[in-house]
């Protein structure tokens, strides 16, 4: 920060993901106190009430609360004006009160998630999936997987912000040479890196959202990490899917990059064959050219490129709603594990380690799924205006033994 | 009801399955004021807040609310102490002021739910759909029916009570005759008749509820109609489970009834073979005598009996939190579709016609499937003390033409 007019302070942020075309939503509180909404610059935690007190009209109550359900109801056209009133108040010299350094505040959960789903996206991972799950099959891919974007229900009751450690969850589990079930600790506990979305404004029971009309209720984006028991899964997952080798945890980074600071992002989708049925079908399906970075134990061992994903987010937002199913501020749905077409782009350690049969060398020692005490930290970054880059943070966390 | 002091009434209730020994909760709201939690009593209902008003300390704020959540998170102990102080307030006369007749209120939904999943708990159920979906398969049920309680999660957004109609649901679905999937209104639109346990304290992330303890998280039981789209769910589900053939609705009858209500009710479960693995293991596991019935356009169709049912809710609740996954006030999980051994008691409209080639006479008419206008209800009894009935009321809903 460089010094101002009294009681104020221009913040400097040079050549940070966390500039001011970015300007991400987050939930904060310091020594303990009431939960607030922020925003971020450089290093530098923005209170959002206090910075937008008298820039519209009801900041107070936008702002002075704990999660971004309230601002997200509000709808599209308010989150242009936030945006637009946030940059112009960050333009200037900004109330020291507003301020607090990123280290000296504790990051909440951004948003009170009411349904989470997961889809399945990307057409490497699946296809690796595939392979390892059906080798005798010689399509890895299901019939369906091309005319419709793959997805499960999970819960969003664990789905916990970055930094909150992870138990290793127990569950019944059978080997190909188990005579019968045990139940025991996890020992195939894998990451999936994933983006999530968040639905800002969401659609009554009976009606659908259309793939152009996606932007309308597309609040912003986060990092997902889609924590998965492989064994547990593997066993349970006939025939009604996953279940308990998901629902122990799913991990969040804390900032919300809103859609609004990703419009240099948008790139195509790698193309769509066959043509998508018209519920599905855009003039211009739109990706995103997100950067994933996976660090194992302070190790970066994958770079996986969300520009590679087959299915857009307007599609999957679409798809869930193409029955007139409802939904609501602060649903979220998860892109699926971004896996692009090399090795060192899959986001998920099972396809990193073609199912524990190649490890990889983590710290100087072979690894294949995860142990107790590491720690897996997820970043992503994307393009913004002018050779600028908006930074969508971390998520990182811990593995503690299991409890059984 | 019969007059008694000026300004109450003792509210007689012979031979109602609403007797006092049932005493259920719900939400009700007069005349678009607002909601409030109320017991029923044979055709009366009756406001908590009103009834309860100097027996228990804070009966306003418990009470005068919209939803059970807040008297559920008070735990086991307060359920005991309250339906004690409602029995003894309703044996004798009430105040007039708290008493409206059930045809002249509006009836909410009770509970606003957080998590649910939906489990596959009949074995009858199980090996029907296995001998219809895989009939090349000498074994109808998957390897892992008989060692877990199998099910997935569904979304808490298209919970709806009873007396909404339901949109027949769109969606992509591909015959086995058919070059390429199409999109379009269900033709394959079902009911799954099931009963629905409520969580009323959850546990924290990372630890286990045991089947022996859920009797303390478990606040009550409500009939629940898990609408499924065959055809979609047909197309979609695999490998991650069902989404969209089932996402757009599911109906609930809007009293809660307590679990305290229901010692009367508990029996034995068929039986268990193999013997579950710890997690599960109970020293008897309970099932529940509940009756079910289900009419379809005013004709009763069939009896699905819930005393059938392979796995205990106890032992369900156990199962999913079996990996440490934390459940709140609010969760629901359903029983999957309760089917018995004979054919007339089956819980769903797919197995009751064979997959639509062994139609049921309907008013006169032979009939598969739901067409729009049809008007579905389930109703539930259980033995109560001393030969009174239980009643869990009705899920009524009717289908309305889709809108793509």
């Amino acid at each position: 920060m460089s010094a101002d007019a009294p009681g104020t302070t221009v913040v400097d942020v040079p050549g940070s993901g966390f500039g001011r075309a970015n300007l991400p939503y987050g939930v904060y509180s310091v020594d303990g106190g009431p939960r607030r909404v922020a925003s971020r610059l450089g290093d530098t935690v923005l209170d959002l009430a206090t910075v937008l007190a008298g820039r519209i009209g009801d900041a107070e109550r936008l702002f002075a609360t704990s999660s971004l359900n309230r601002f997200m109801a509000e709808g599209h056209d308010r989150w242009v004006e936030v945006r637009a009133a946030l940059t112009e108040a960050v333009g200037g010299p900004v109330p020291d009160a507003a301020l607090h350094p990123v280290d000296a505040v504790t990051l909440h959960l951004p948003v009170e998630f009411t349904d989470y789903v997961d889809f399945y996206a990307s057409e490497h991972h699946a296809a690796n999936l595939g392979r390892l799950f059906r080798p005798d099959n010689p399509e890895p891919l299901l019939p369906n997987w091309r005319h419709l974007p793959v997805s499960y229900h999970g819960r969003t009751a664990t789905i916990v912000e970055s930094g909150v450690d992870v138990v290793r969850p127990c569950g019944q589990r059978r080997g190909p040479d188990d005579p019968a079930p045990v139940f025991g600790p996890s020992t195939r506990l894998d990451i999936e890196a994933e983006m999530g979305f968040i639905v800002g404004t969401g659609n009554a029971m009976g009606t659908s959202i259309t793939p152009d009309s996606a932007d309308d209720h597309l609040f912003g984006a986060v990092i997902f990490n889609d924590w998965s028991a492989r064994d547990v899964q593997a066993w349970e997952y006939v025939p009604l899917g996953p279940h308990l080798g998901k629902s122990f945890a799913s991990s969040v980074s804390p900032w919300v990059v809103p859609m609004l600071a990703l419009t240099d992002a948008r790139c195509p989708v790698p193309g769509q064959d066959p043509t998508p049925l018209p519920h599905l079908r855009m003039d211009q399906p739109w990706g995103l050219d997100i950067n994933l970075e996976i660090e194992w134990n302070g190790e970066v061992v994958s770079h996986p490129p969300y520009r590679a994903m087959y299915w857009s987010p307007a599609q999957m937002l679409a798809h869930l709603t193409s029955n007139g199913a409802a939904t609501r501020s602060g649903d979220i749905f998860a892109s699926g594990t971004v896996s692009g077409p090399e090795r060192e782009q899959r986001g998920a350690f099972i396809e990193l380690t073609w199912g524990g049969a190649e490890p990889v060398v983590v710290g100087g020692v072979e690894r294949t799924f995860l142990l107790d005490g590491d720690i897996v930290t997820i970043r992503a970054t994307a393009p913004g205006p002018e050779g600028d880059l908006i930074d969508f943070g971390e998520v990182t966390t811990r593995i503690l033994p299991a409890a059984c």
